[in-house]
């Protein structure tokens, strides 16, 4: 195989934000993309990362392959990657070969590794909420919730969705309603919780996508898209928070 | 009460320069203003507030109340104000209620606390020594002592203010003259001593207002008054260093 | 003596670089330049820094003599000039004597210390390797090599300098070609080794000239050298790492 990128961005920023939920990964290769489906170590969450060979300058691939590379190497060298560089990955002599060009040349070979771990199916989950917004938005609800509790609850009322989270003694809601930008799909009204860690991770997909489709279901797990029409669809799928209250 | 701010950064920088100093504070809501009295837990310095009915776009206060709350909890919802947002504060269901609203509505609603600590008053003082000066001008030699001493000096001669500090083998001295932006007023020469550590946390007050004025004496308390006109005033009052030197 | 300086940057800047090798630091001031000559503690580095009289918009000394200064303490008044700052450096009642004068006048009198330490000299050294090239670019290549490994090897090859780094696992390697901007002379192939620790320490050196010096040799000490015309000159001198790969 051998890729090349003249936009790097959204590659490393992509990188970037999975190796918040995986340290290590591996990534199926096929005529068409670059695919990552992998379980942070808890289990409570789940990425789905493609890359679309339309994202690419140059996208040789013969044949399917998997690669399975430590995220943070990965992201120390693309850390390094300048503006004005064009990047080639290979695959070449056992390791993962990055090259950056610009006036020089710098080449980073990386170990390629071995993941132990089974291969994630994606679940089929069905979806009673839906809600697209700019990601902004959801990003910004969600980190006002993070000075209060450590879960989030995700309430659908009619054409308005509210994002609360609540501690002994504070609250907190960000009413976000139907609009011009905003989309809400809903039946009856629901509510999930959600751990405030793990979306704090996934709301960087907003670096990706200027919007966002949330679907969530009653005590049942929530689902983000970030898609960049043409190059990437990063999906995280999260894990609900039952209690008793 | 129901207070609505569309200016919300003098209301958010005050908050937070007064939360270096205490961290539960009581509030005295009347018609005219909102008012903090607080001594710092050291007993060494004391901050008086007060920001004017005149601030406020709404300014409904049926009787007087005092409200007591925990100005870190404060400070962290008030970093999430954004520039587009009018800010609504009210008392409701002996909770303190922040309302941010510009496309989303934000609520947060804070607890009110009990503070044991007794009514402070503000001490009556007389000085000798008076300088009004640019608040820059006086931040930035607080600072330059910082890199001296623990302390730092003023004196006053004639038309000059020095600030000064002296560690056993370094000494610094900032000479700030009277002249068009600065006024000194002063009979005899006269010095005191204050402590930088808490100078550094009152020069903040910069934040509020272009000019400081700086009132002392010998042995004895410095005010510093931060005011900005029809919209608030703080002051600070600390305790002079005194030593045999 | 008694120097002033209208364009500080330069001379601030060189102070920073210097501390992060040596602490203490012995200047010699004479008719025509301030001079150091020092040595790491590890005496693994040797840094040779001139300062020449024309950056100086006065300079009146009329004897030679030596300052020694704790160069932590020259930082941090360092830190606090203002970009409108004229500063003059004076000796004076045995101290040094910083002022910094634009609206107000700053004095800040910091100790001479006694330099245990004998006199250094530049050990006479000769190269087969010369690299002329934009300090920037040798800069981001030792920055490469920093996510690689601990130490940096350089080759030189006809017409091509690679910076090269390896750990167990991975391995970097930057080409850097003779061109319009970048010179090379060399004989053989050649190749020494360095560590990224005190290299990363000595391209802090970009920050005084935009162009750098490279010169080695096989197993054999490296030479930095930044100039600022008709300014300044700062050069490194750094021993190799010898190892049997």
């Amino acid at each position: 195989m051998k890729l090349a990128l003249a936009e790097t961005k959204l590659i490393r920023d992509s990188i970037s934000i999975i190796s918040d939920l995986v340290t290590e990964a591996r990534f199926k290769v096929t005529k068409n993309s670059i695919e990552l489906i992998a379980m942070d170590p808890a289990n409570v969450a789940m990425v789905i990362y493609r890359l679309l060979s339309s994202a690419f300058v140059t996208y040789d691939v013969k044949e399917d392959m998997t690669i399975a590379i430590n995220l943070n190497d990965l992201k120390s060298v693309f850390r390094r990657i300048k503006p004005e560089d064009t990047m080639t990955l290979e695959v070449a002599d056992g390791k993962f070969k990055i090259t950056l060009k610009s006036a020089q040349t710098r080449t980073f070979n990386l170990p390629l590794i071995d993941v132990e771990e089974k291969e994630q199916r994606v679940p089929d989950l069905s979806f009673s909420a839906k809600v697209t917004a700019p990601s902004s938005i959801f990003s910004d609800a969600i980190e006002d919730m993070d000075i209060i509790g450590e879960s989030v609850s995700l309430v659908i009322d009619k054409k308005t969705l509210h994002v609360m989270s609540a501690s002994e003694v504070s609250n907190a809601d960000v009413e976000i309603k139907a609009g011009a930008e905003i989309k809400i799909e809903a039946g009856d009204k629901l509510k999930a919780k959600y751990s405030i860690e793990y979306l704090k991770k996934m709301i960087q997909g907003a670096k990706l996508a200027d919007s966002v489709v949330i679907q969530f279901n009653k005590d049942y797990p929530l689902q983000l898209d970030y898609i960049a029409v043409d190059k990437l669809q990063m999906t995280f799928i999260l894990a609900p928070r039952v209690d008793n209250d």
